[in-house]
């Protein structure tokens, strides 16, 4: 019943795109480009019941589609990607991007927290979690795991506005039961209880996952972590969402109010709150031996470069993260309201630039990893999303690879298709994605420019 | 002659601009912007011959226009401001914009040389400075400061398309004598040759102005150091431009290079080559005793945040540099084609990157100064443009408040004028700028979206 509903939004019809694909079958960081990304300059990508049917060289599949099969060519200016995964993102602080002024803890209790009351009334989050997810179409996200507030409604006005659209997105209420003003907490026991609530409403209903989502450690007490300890190991299943070590203020925060534990992540860890499907957002502030404990524990980390400049948080140094001894899962997160841009393009411009001040390259092919396949496997969700394969759900972005004047001249001067790529992350926006589909669908579509 | 040549190209027909209008008369960061910083809600900026004849208040400036002006009223969701300023950036390298992978010294080498190399055909250089000058335009840059190559013809080139626009541009041959290809080379006397001859063609041929400009220390020789210092004290109305301190390595190389001299600045000011209108590009890396004598010296640092976060050079100090015992004068770089944006608001939310990574907070209003009357200080020119006011020449840039649609919906939860243009150089681009003025003469608007 569930899953026929979320497929209820999915075309019934079989519809195509033609176009050059990008995509990957493993990881580059570990294995090379070479062995992991394929390009087909000209290819069709077919979709029927939501999944994906058909891939591979145009001629060949154009034989093989049922009749009636609607191929829509992009043209060779195109690129097909499977959709960008936005690994960190608060929706409820959409309204509030670009509140300046501030660092981490100070930003929270001066725009944040203010914002975050207002998704007591749940009309306010429904026109917002439009806003949100109209802007993730518009710049080619199909999966993002999503922070609400502490408001259960929060929670049911973002699934219900992402189940019209049928996306497989993952969000969670907020835990946060101390420092935060009285309109904005709950308690361990009402956390627990309404987060199991919203788990059996939602977890797995269509493509909608359930992320339990305590805050971070300075706003959840020890209680209830144990608390979301608890409920994550009575649904495995579901995702785990919270902060860890994005400045060193907080880590020193944090320090003071846990003395008893190793480091910031055994604050966690010690709750049970660290293994597959655990996603921690930031993560610059880390110690060799949290590393080496995520690695062996699974768990990820979401990257967030935009955020991180804009409060100064710091450069996070990806390539010590996915170290080849001891690898740990990385995903890109655009953290908006911190973060500066929906654009994935945009974020992956900032990741390359939070690299180079670690004196590290990141390659353009590296990067749309990070934005597809390897978020999908930071998420545990590579199985489903991420790349473009017969059986995978048909979530597409399509980029115009020409979508601005200088973009447009700059690419007549480009060579190779690494060059071509990384011209995109560097110039390009929301200009630069063409569609977007959703579960086979074509979800957005940018205006004729 | 040469002043009637130039104010052909600007409207000799009374024109005018209505609508919301910022502008600055004088130093937000020496005397805060309580007293500086002027924002009239529906304002009047009149323009003839070249230059602003009228500004105040539409109401009262509507009955003192000569019959006949054409007022263009933008609209309450514009903004009129003093074209922006860009102080360092290099147009032979539009074409290499996002060439990925490597560090300053190695990035020279590897994309920049080579692509400087094709400068020698002046027609090739002619095509460059047309998309050059077309994409300042489009995001409002009405002066900038701009290096050429190592060839005489690649400042022609430049300089004849901006008369064509009548623009109040400043630019200069490289001069390098050591560590380039073979083609890239002049030597210390054909550089100085070379130079002397262009100032004497075209500086002060309408409002276009020459800038001595050795490339940095590392490319030329002391002996070149020393011509370039001749040809300044022969020409001190010219400009003089380098680079320094942009990186690490680049400092220690220097050092090695000039073991005699106390620092990086004291190598150029050995010869001269540090006072006003001296403009240095990054000083990131500066000593505090070099920061005493750019201020003693009244010289010039040029801050180009994507530039230096694209090659990992690291975060600027602006405040360091501003500092009130000291101040030096800073203007603001996009630092083309290192760095990412020709747009100036992206380089300004970059700016404010720049300086949370240092802990500092960089307001809206502040940021805006650094583009337009800041950045026309840097160059000594703050009594002919960077702000509005009678008798200024009229190059101005008209941007759109609410120009792309999470822009909009940002701009309706924005509560005063510092948040709104906080949000415009967080999140605008291009698209931002509707119109820019050169010379009072519509030169740019965009296409209606």
């Amino acid at each position: 019943m569930r899953t026929s509903e979320a497929m209820s939004v999915a075309s019934s019809r079989p519809t195509a795109a033609r176009g050059p694909v990008l995509t990957f079958t493993g990881d580059p960081f570990r294995d090379g480009l070479e062995t992991t990304m394929v390009h087909q300059l000209d290819a069709i990508v077919a979709m029927a019941d939501g999944r994906i049917s058909h891939f591979g060289p145009a001629e060949r599949i154009a034989r093989e589609l049922p009749p009636g099969t609607e191929v829509r060519d992009f043209g060779k200016d195109a690129l097909i990607s499977a959709g960008f995964i936005d690994s960190h993102v608060h929706f409820p602080q959409t309204p509030m991007i670009a509140a300046s002024g501030t660092q981490l803890l100070e930003w929270l209790d001066k725009y944040t927290y203010p914002t975050e009351l207002k998704y007591a009334d749940k009309e306010f989050a429904r026109d917002v979690a439009r806003v949100f997810l109209q802007e993730n179409l518009r710049n080619g996200i199909t999966t993002s795991c999503v922070y609400c507030t502490v408001h259960p409604q929060s929670v049911d006005a973002l699934f219900e506005e992402a189940e019209k659209q049928g996306l497989r997105l993952a969000a969670g209420k907020v835990l946060m039961d101390r420092n935060a003003p009285a309109g904005l907490r709950d308690t361990a026991q009402s956390g627990y209880a309404e987060s199991q609530a919203l788990i059996a409403k939602w977890h797995g209903r269509g493509r909608l996952l359930y992320a339990i989502t305590p805050r971070f450690a300075g706003s959840s007490s020890p209680e209830q972590l144990a608390m979301a300890g608890r409920l994550w190991r009575e649904h495995p299943q579901c995702l785990m969402q919270t902060h860890m070590a994005e400045t060193r203020d907080e880590v020193a925060w944090i320090r003071e109010l846990f003395p008893d534990r190793r480091n910031y992540l055994d604050v966690y860890d010690h709750h049970g709150l660290s293994g597959p499907r655990a996603v921690f957002g930031h993560g610059i502030w880390l110690e060799e031996a949290e590393l080496q404990r995520l690695h062996a524990s699974g768990a990820a980390i979401a990257h967030c470069p935009t955020s991180n400049f804009f409060l100064g948080s710091g450069a996070f140094d990806l390539f010590r993260a996915l170290k080849n001894e001891r690898p740990v899962r990385v995903g890109l997160g655009t953290d908006i309201g911190a973060g500066t841009s929906f654009s994935i393009l945009a974020t992956l411009g900032e990741a390359y630039k939070a690299a180079q001040l670690n004196r590290q390259a990141l390659s353009a092919g590296h990067a749309y990893y990070l934005a597809t396949r390897g978020g999908a496997r930071a998420l545990y969700l590579d199985d489903r999303i991420g790349s473009i394969a017969p059986g995978m759900e048909a979530d597409l972005v399509v980029l115009d690879m020409r979508s601005t004047p200088l973009i447009d001249f700059r690419m007549n001067q480009a060579g190779d298709l690494a060059e071509q790529l990384f011209i995109q992350m560097t110039l390009g926006d929301d200009r630069a994605v063409r569609a977007t589909y959703v579960a086979g669908r074509l979800a957005y579509e940018r205006r004729a420019v």
